[in-house]
């Protein structure tokens, strides 16, 4: 049984991280809305990984149930992501940087060279199954090589990507993983998923920019919460958002043939997730909720274009 | 538009074959049944290529609908595969040997290292989508060191091949590379799918050993089959069989969501045909055609136990 639970990947790999660089005004202000604004990313992970999670994901794009998306280069429906965004130049889609490969059935390598890159991968010549692995075995010069070829893969296939994030946290798991994330980020003029926290240490901060721009908050569903709370999970994160920058990251799928085998054994992030995910942001509710509560809507390229 | 003819890239780039080596005794007398026995192989190929294309021919292997199927070792769900061989250990299982990523949407690339089989690449990193470019560009060393990988990747993952083909025929296309399949097959000790015809240049002949079967006739559907047509095309296949040893090669799925997305574009060798094969292939009179027509059914690991 693996575990995969991004909300504990996440929350504690990104405890580093603190207030980062002052800012004069905030980014809402930057982006000419009132400085206490809510502002908030809704965020579908993992597209490419099966033609269920791009036919949702897509879906829940052009109905506006989610405003950003992110994409596994290595993944095989790559292809059909490409296509989508081809046919939509406006859809705000970055890059999910992955160098795990998860599921029992069906497994990926790396896009660069398996020569070039030997610490990503397990002894079947796929990205580490899991996250404890992952951490322990990649070397940092190695995670970069790759990281790179997964951009310019996407940039060859016609993805231009408005932002970067770490598929399973693996890249928040490390200081010197962190660091190649930050750097390739700079060098691409990307930003990128990072969460503010009071307790990040020095050497982490030492990284970042003034540019960079630091998320408030992250929600992300858990294994915790039960498919009968799953609306009220979300309502609630939407009811206490407080001002600042917050992302709410979805997994979306159907919870149809493909999805469930490539999820068999794995409940948690699996098919029938994926869809309460799906159900969840393409209802009326959601839209009714974050007007309710007065949620300003942002896409990362916002945020991309207030790097200079 | 994609054309994967495998009916034509089969008959035609077979026909450098002819009636190889003087056997004493018919492949049905070494296999203890009257010389003139209508032996058949009915085959499943591709799996590993998509899920529903595996729970289809798991289905047909468990329903004996499929005597035998081959799998597409670089394809995202070797490990369904890898776990059915596992629970299977009977399951008459070859190596579809792969040098090209047919689909529009869904892509693989090699085994090996990439930099260390280059000329099997196209731009994107992917193997070759299509038969002319991978007879053009492929070097025979690299085709080498590509099924070999292919091979031992699925040694190391519990499968043991009963038998070797090649997907869509690329290892038939040139008489190096099909000195290669030779090769290869020889040193695993696997009999290997080739086709008797009566015009056969001796270089390629040359290549044979005494032990080598050669098949008297392979039947597969073609573009030319009209859906409605479907059943009466096999029904009078098996009509037809001759004494001898033939396959009959099926690509077996279900007309479902994710095959419909991997074969978009592309109706030949597609999710609805896939579906009918299926459908002709785990159907009662498909047993009794056989049956009323005295068809011998046996399997690749027979004639593996005829090599020495």
């Amino acid at each position: 049984m693996r575990l995969i639970d991004f909300s504990v990947v996440i929350l504690l790999s990104l405890s580093p991280l603190t207030a980062a660089v002052a800012q004069t005004k905030t980014v809402a202000e930057r982006l000419g809305y009132p400085a206490d604004s809510k502002l908030l990313i809704v965020h579908a992970d993992d597209l490419a990984v099966a033609h269920s999670e791009d036919a949702a994901s897509f879906d829940a794009l052009d109905k506006n149930g989610v405003t950003s998306a992110s994409v596994m280069i290595p993944c095989p429906w790559l292809n059909e992501v490409a296509a989508y965004a081809k046919d939509h130049p406006d859809a705000d889609l970055g890059l999910h940087l992955t160098l795990t490969s998860e599921w029992k059935t069906y497994r990926w390598g790396p896009v660069a060279s398996k020569d070039t890159v030997p610490s990503l991968l397990d002894s079947s010549g796929y990205l580490w199954p899991e996250n404890a692995p992952a951490e322990q075995h990649i070397k940092a010069e190695e995670a970069e090589r790759e990281i790179r070829a997964q951009i310019e893969r996407a940039l060859a296939m016609g993805i231009h990507p408005t932002h970067l994030d770490s598929h399973m946290g693996v890249l928040f798991s490390r200081p010197d993983l962190f660091a190649v994330y930050v750097k390739v980020a700079h060098e691409y003029k990307l930003p990128f998923l990072a969460e503010r926290t009071p307790d990040a240490p020095p050497s982490l901060l030492a990284l970042l920019s003034d540019q960079d721009i630091i998320l408030d908050s992250v929600v992300v569903a858990n294994p915790r919460v039960a498919p009968s709370d799953w609306r009220n999970f979300y309502f609630t994160a939407i009811r206490n958002l407080k001002p600042g920058l917050t992302e709410i990251i979805v997994h979306l799928g159907h919870d149809d043939a493909e999805l469930q085998a490539v999820m068999v054994d794995h409940p948690d992030y699996g098919a029938a997730w994926r869809q309460r995910d799906y159900d969840v942001v393409t209802s009326p509710e959601f839209k009714k909720a974050l007007q309710e509560n007065h949620v300003i809507l942002i896409k990362w390229k916002d945020l991309k274009k207030l790097l200079n």
